[in-house]
């Protein structure tokens, strides 16, 4: 073995224990969050937001040193401004900090109560789920937004976040930080990796005994990457191929109104809609004013042959684009045999993410919601409403299309737990 | 390559075409029993506890096979008896699928529901989970219960029960198979494995686009196997080292009756206690009646210090002791400084299953049953009350030791997700 290997070999059992201890922290930190009442959490979510705006300075000199390696790598246009913090952004962070406070306090909540012939009673009562590992990419304001709502929900956090924005987590951890310190809560509650080393990550998905749950926000690779190694179930979405149905019983200007804004009102969001399905019945009067609208808009439409005969500015589409997330002024557009075909359509290219039908038949309304299988179906409203607050659940660390524990926007609910607590006055069991 | 590694090969890639079809048929079965009505699935269940009645001689006489076949293979007293049918426990199969037919069907339950500023009314929908995939050892009994109580919650099962079962499971299947026809279900709706190759077990774990669940029953090796393995989420508990505290404020007659029974009701469930823990604070006058029924009864006592000097019947009992489920007529007994050491020492040596205090001090109570991070904690009563059946639920599939989506026992409603269905009139996004 050369001394070089030899090297790295002593750096990688480094970092493993290094990996470890913070784990260990993160462990008995969440043992200590989970008994510690709501005042504390709120006071050091509220110290953080202080800290936050007495070190906007520090932040966006942070900022400005990642934003200069940025430019230097040629980042997209997208990426560096995912990546700036300016005052607006760093008071929204803020603003972030001091509305998950607000929240209600899940832990502790008794969900369900009820009483055995045998005078047991049985109670089923949240409790945070432990220590959560999230795994974000470059945009720095994760690492506050996903630091309190752990903390909220009783939780440890682990953030890794990405190598493009190491300057600006740290001054944004180091204010969560001085907020834990001033309630007397551990520093251990929300860690940052002190490495961006991608083994780390690594070694995040494969620490059972101590990460809970992984939360990875994030492109297409770094999802598929973590769905695929980690051995610590994983709460993401994938895709959000979402589809807008226009049923012949719609209400045309309620139709127009919702196909424009589920598209293109915010085209990055993944509740956008990518594919718009109009009933073949109402086809003949629909179709030609829904794809203007889309086309005046600056959206580029890639239809069907029906599609294309009612524009000439629209383009054929191809097989792959009723499968694609765009996340772009694109959409695919197609005319459907009425809500059977629509429902079909969606079972076969869709993500199972957020649907919408527009309807004025509630009969043909019901069939969609009962039968489309999406974490989020809507009868005569937009997709983008897909967002834990539209929803009402104040903060989000983002939309899950798993089926088990969490599905759709995740609040701190959900990132809760329950156990039974059962009260008896001596009873055995026969 | 020779040519009898080419004909294994060609056999595992039709072994995994048969599995792939086989995972293909159970999600289009899925996708049908999602939107099939409870009369359906409770006339399939109840006319397949018919058809077990009728086909009782043929189950006795498949089951006579697999007893003989393991007989011969020198299976130990208990697996014989857990793979052994006789008329009675026939009858009690049939009654199960009477049970569970008469569960309430939760596919459709609005679980919440609440209406937004905007005029949104938004409401979560429980649903089927989807395919379940169950591993299972020499019960044959479970091919029964498994596969009725994932009916119910209308998901599709895939079974793969244990190869000494073989023919009871195959006897069993084919009257779950009559009450699906009788009621116009498809038969992929509950599918028994073709093969017993251990093949197969692998590639259900790496089936994910057909297999939305994974629920391993049996021994650690096989749930160990399945945690280690699985690309599909896994329900399972893998230990249930169970702990009874007695605290100084407990009522000594309670005390005795719980801690008896919580042992020795029956020794090999996983909510049997495996470790009592007595406060020094009344060792002095409890630890001895304690410790004589235990021993009295029939009970291996493997106790501390102060145990052992309270009766010469009692072993010593090692640090391996406190961690171990003996699933057996054996307990391990240590004194404790109040419930704070009580708390501690279940932190360090329990399985998060099921723990029980007995006190007449509601603080004291109150603390344990905060403070202990089970999915049961009870109070004053016995720990062998862990069970579906006895929470009210009417049938479960096991107890959970996950943190995630079911924790405790797994009944009908734990084998659902839900979705979000959201009513509007209009609303886009501003």
């Amino acid at each position: 073995m050369s001394t070089a290997e030899n090297s790295i070999e002593i750096l990688a059992d480094d970092l493993q224990q290094q990996m470890l201890d913070l784990g260990a922290r993160a462990r008995a930190a969440a043992s200590l969050l989970a008994k510690t009442p709501a005042e504390a959490k709120n006071k050091a979510l509220l110290q953080a937001a202080a800290a936050m705006r007495v070190g906007e300075g520090d932040i966006l000199a942070a900022n400005a040193t990642d934003m200069a390696a940025a430019e230097q790598r040629d980042l997209t246009a997208a990426l560096l401004d995912r990546l700036l913090l300016t005052e607006d952004r760093i008071e929204a962070m803020a603003k972030g900090l001091e509305t998950v406070a607000e929240l209600a306090d899940p832990v502790g909540d008794v969900i369900a109560d009820w009483d055995r012939p045998n005078g047991l009673r049985i109670t089923r009562v949240r409790v945070p789920l432990g220590v959560i590992g999230i795994i974000y990419e470059s945009r720095p304001n994760v690492t506050a937004d996903a630091g309190a709502i752990c903390l909220k929900s009783g939780n440890a956090a682990i953030l890794r976040g990405g190598s493009e924005s190491v300057h600006s987590s740290r001054a944004i951890h180091a204010c969560l930080l001085a907020g834990l310190a001033a309630a007397g809560l551990p520093e251990s509650a929300i860690q940052l990796l002190p490495t961006t080393d991608r083994a780390a990550v690594g070694m995040m998905l494969t620490m059972p005994q101590y990460i809970d749950i992984i939360v990875p926000r994030g492109g297409r690779g770094l999802i598929e990457r973590v769905q695929n190694e980690s051995r610590v179930p994983v709460i993401a979405h994938l895709d959000g191929n979402c589809h807008v149905y226009v049923d012949a019983s719609a209400d045309l200007a309620m139709a127009r109104d919702i196909s424009l804004n589920a598209k293109l009102r915010r085209t990055g969001i993944c509740g956008a809609s990518e594919t718009l399905l109009v009933d073949r019945h109402c086809a003949g009067s629909y179709l030609a004013p829904l794809v203007k609208d889309l086309l005046d808009a600056g959206c580029e439409v890639r239809g069907d042959e029906d599609t294309i005969a009612t524009d000439d500015r629209v383009v054929p589409a191809t097989e792959d684009d009723w499968g694609t997330e765009y996340l772009d002024s694109i959409i695919a557009v197609k005319v459907v045999d009425g809500v059977g075909e629509a429902i079909s359509h969606i079972e076969n290219y869709g993500s199972q993410h957020t649907e919408s039908i527009i309807a004025d038949d509630g009969g043909v309304a019901e069939r969609f919601l009962n039968e489309v299988d999406s974490a989020i179906v809507l009868h005569n409203a937009s997709t983008q409403f897909a967002d834990g607050g539209e929803f009402g659940m104040g903060a989000e660390i983002g939309i899950s299309t798993n089926r088990l524990h969490a599905r759709g926007p995740v609040g701190v609910e959900q990132l809760t737990s329950f156990k039974y607590v059962v009260y008896g006055q001596g009873q055995v069991r026969p």
